[in-house]
């Protein structure tokens, strides 16, 4: 069939068009995001079953909070600059032309721009139904649910959404 | 919980170990795939949802037949290099930076490398059940299978694997 007319036949990553809410956490964990730019590049070809972000992380931001998925597997590869993988067995210093898997219910993991300078790489996860993730060292859960996540306090309460 | 002691926990994507079958295809067809080296990224890493490959497509060599997916939505990146993207509604050059998507049931696709040098990629695709390939141009239909990948001639009857 012909390729759809209201998606591009191909972009380049880094002009992608910024996603507009920076971050989905509840606060006061989204603002620990600010300088984090997410640029949405499988959901602009229509694709459905995972989503691919090309991320820009300035010097002394993070990716996300130190988190693990329990259905969801997660790819990155690092495009430029130079960033810190925490795991749960310690660090790793990623540069350019290097990749790291994050399988469900593996490692939990977090990338931390400890450079001087900007860094950007590509994040990829699946979208399987029934994922939760869990992150060790903050008072958050969160669930995957129709249209989004939702987030809540270690003991189910919530946290008040704007 | 801890790194898996059996799995890297980063690699360098153009270093990782070679798929040792350079072909799924029965032939005639695997013999066109020559030159094509795809280096498996996320089995590294133990992933199941989906699969990550670093692929070096020498000049004059191609990505896979010219297909389309019934269930699995693929996305491609560029690292280096020039490729050309063959689509139902016609061409595209590819140069480093710049990415496509293709979602299931879209388009049918292939990379064609007409440069005089080799160019380099990642693709992404999903691994979902119950997925099929059809090839406009060729004389050829995939189906997903328990471990695997069968083929068969269009009228239905099988080809003759090795």
């Amino acid at each position: 069939m012909p390729h759809h007319p209201d998606r591009p036949i191909a972009v380049i990553a880094a002009e992608a068009p910024a996603r507009t809410k920076p971050s989905n956490y509840p606060e006061p964990f989204a603002s620990t995001m600010s300088g984090r730019v997410k640029r949405p590049l499988g959901d602009l070809f229509g694709l459905q079953s995972f989503g691919v972000n090309h991320v820009t992380l300035p010097a002394g931001a993070i990716s996300a909070l130190f988190h693990r998925h329990s259905v969801q597997d997660e790819w990155v590869t690092m495009l430029s600059g130079e960033i810190t993988l925490v795991h749960d067995g310690g660090e790793a210093v990623l540069t350019a032309g290097m990749c790291a898997g994050f399988p469900k219910n593996g490692s939990a993991h977090q990338l931390v721009n400890r450079s001087q300078a900007e860094a950007t790489y590509l994040e990829v996860g699946d979208r399987q139904a029934g994922d939760s993730v869990s992150y060790p060292r903050d008072d958050l859960v969160a669930m995957r649910a129709e249209g989004g996540w939702t987030f809540a306090h270690k003991d189910g309460t919530t946290y008040d959404q704007t």
